[in-house]
């Protein structure tokens, strides 16, 4: 099996930033975008309709979500985004080392591959903050877009996992970057990573 | 503000050993039988006592224990403990840089000291076996002994302080001491107290 590092994060912690710079310091690739690239390549969905679908839940909730827009087979389009990533997601690990961000690599490797599962959280301001600036957001309510996307984001992991988001002894390595800065979590990851 | 390290540990992960060699390791106090010894000198109670009350709740959750056993002002055993025990990590605090196990610490202490909060959970298989092998447990549903401490830990800390026990971003790091071992948990804790 692989050693393969899964980055669970917080929208606006820096998560995705430090998987790169991991990946980087480690000599091996990082899938993120490339992910969504190629559901896009093999189902001919959109971009951002497969970036919104496979890692948040419609607004409503999971009941809603259940019921919602479901074809004659009983599988909505969420579903069919899930079936693909997890596909992806699964050949991605058998090819070698590698770091994954989000999109439930953690929950759908279990036993797949030899994981060290890693989630990256920040305090309120800090996330505010970096979603202003280094994403260029100008919703004037970003602490509000923030509480918003964390419950969708736990609220679609806890659908298609059956475990829960955020709780610590889900992972192996839970860090606050608003606390150590993003240097510093890369460091402690790489170090992890060699050691385990 | 003092730099102070609070562990936060499920029962069997080895935390509270991690604490003794951290503060080893920096050269400063690591306090967890300290505080039951001077509750007991300042209160008359027993240390057991003190043990059980100041991080579990009794059984029969938190609602049977909010009525148990008060005096005519209002406060249980459980509530005199605690006061003692909140006194007590806020002067300790205050002397100097610590590593304090357990007992709410993360929570008195915030806005009192310069925390770095970690928690340390681990698999079940390897707390079973610890608290057979280092505690000499005689149990023979470890396990179920285990699920027990949790649930009454977490509704502990639920009931004074308002916040849940064991979620990541209430910590700045949270390590699986079965993943790495307690020699590299004890480094990254080294590690990361330096460099914040």
């Amino acid at each position: 099996m692989n050693k393969v590092i899964t980055i669970s994060r917080q929208f606006g912690s820096g998560g995705r930033t430090i998987g790169k710079e991991v990946a980087k310091e480690l000599g091996i690739p990082c899938y993120d975008n490339e992910i969504i690239e190629q559901i896009a390549r093999e189902s001919g969905l959109a971009e951002e309709f497969i970036k919104e679908k496979g890692e948040y839940t419609t607004y409503g909730g999971w009941f809603a979500n259940a019921l919602a827009d479901r074809s004659i087979d009983g599988l909505s389009m969420q579903d069919r985004v899930w079936t693909y990533q997890r596909d992806i997601i699964l050949k991605l690990a058998k090819k070698g080392p590698c770091v994954i961000v989000g999109r439930c690599a953690d929950s759908i490797l279990e036993g797949e591959a030899d994981l060290l599962k890693v989630f990256i959280h920040a305090d309120m301001d800090t996330r505010a903050d970096r979603i202003v600036r280094v994403y260029g957001e100008t919703d004037d309510a970003p602490k509000k877009r923030l509480r918003d996307k964390d419950k969708r984001r736990a609220a679609y992991y806890r659908f298609y996992t059956d475990t829960e988001w955020g709780i610590a002894k889900n992972y192996h390595l839970c860090l606050d970057s608003s606390k150590f800065g993003l240097d510093v979590c890369e460091d402690i990851i790489v170090q992890s990573f060699v050691k385990m």
